[in-house]
């Protein structure tokens, strides 16, 4: 968030400058000139496969709540990107997955949103909606709601692993053009 | 950084607590419950090769001042990973480059943050030290300054770089075991 206090000293006299010696703005507390850096966040998760199937999870909170997406989240602190998408797909689908490798990265730029998304595979059968899901559930291709697909990015990933399971080489997508 | 006060009404009434319905220790405002979600930050970065040269930087600000890294540094908010890469190599090396490919993505979970590097290649033989770099130069495999590396995932990527050639397929490495 862009802060209206300065968290280190809590004067409200914070400005959008380009401090010295820095190229982009950042919020500075002119009182104890504390620099607040905002950096992009990182989304971790995976188009996750049980046999022939996705699992897609029906989201119960917005944005896009009703609206289907893939097992995916904010990475944590101290965690790395693979066990972050692990415990996305526990959180949301109770599912118990292993990482097989890695499929994209999207820069969305507008969001500052990073996103790394693995292909995994579900380990055990059993999956159930957990707190940030109203649904889930494992999908032929055909049989995924397309129409009620939650973000761009979602379909992005789905279609690069179809796209990748026809090539010879292992590949890595970025945005699409 | 872990805020002192509270960034949205400027209270020191700031607590570390689990919030109801969350599963992490948050920054929390007991004033206006605001709170302050710290997550990880990304480094985007490459091993910058010119024919069988590698250019490399000598720090001039601390951590590890005075040795040698990659050019790589924070990502920004509004941007892309591969452009974050091209930008970093510019302000440290004044180095033109083009991306070829994803090198690695490395978890350095002790300090909530993940590397995204890349393999890119110089466009201009052009280079010369930026403002963070005291000394910039190509350096040959063996003729690399070794015993005065800034950062253990310089290393990582260098290797990482060198099994790569030697490899029939592609590949995008982890941190190693």
């Amino acid at each position: 968030m862009k802060s209206k206090f300065c968290p280190n000293c809590g004067s409200n006299n914070v400005v959008r400058k380009i401090p010295q010696g820095d190229t982009h703005f950042r919020q500075v507390c002119m009182d104890c000139n504390h620099i607040e850096y905002e950096n992009p966040k990182i989304v971790v998760g995976s188009v996750c496969t049980f046999q022939d199937k996705f699992l897609m999870c029906k989201r119960a909170i917005d944005p896009q709540k009703g609206l289907w997406t893939l097992p995916a989240g904010y990475l944590e602190n101290n965690e790395s990107v693979q066990d972050g998408a692990i415990r996305e797909a526990f959180e949301e689908a109770h599912a118990k997955i292993k990482i097989n490798n890695l499929l994209a990265i999207y820069s969305l730029n507008h969001i500052s949103q990073i996103q790394i998304l693995f292909h995994s595979e579900l380990i055990e059968q059993n999956i159930k909606p957990g707190i940030e899901s109203l649904e889930v559930g494992l999908f032929e291709w055909e049989n995924i709601h397309w129409d009620k697909i939650a973000f761009p990015s979602v379909k992005w990933a789905l279609d690069n692993f179809r796209e990748r399971q026809n090539l010879d080489t292992f590949k890595v997508f970025t945005n699409p053009q």
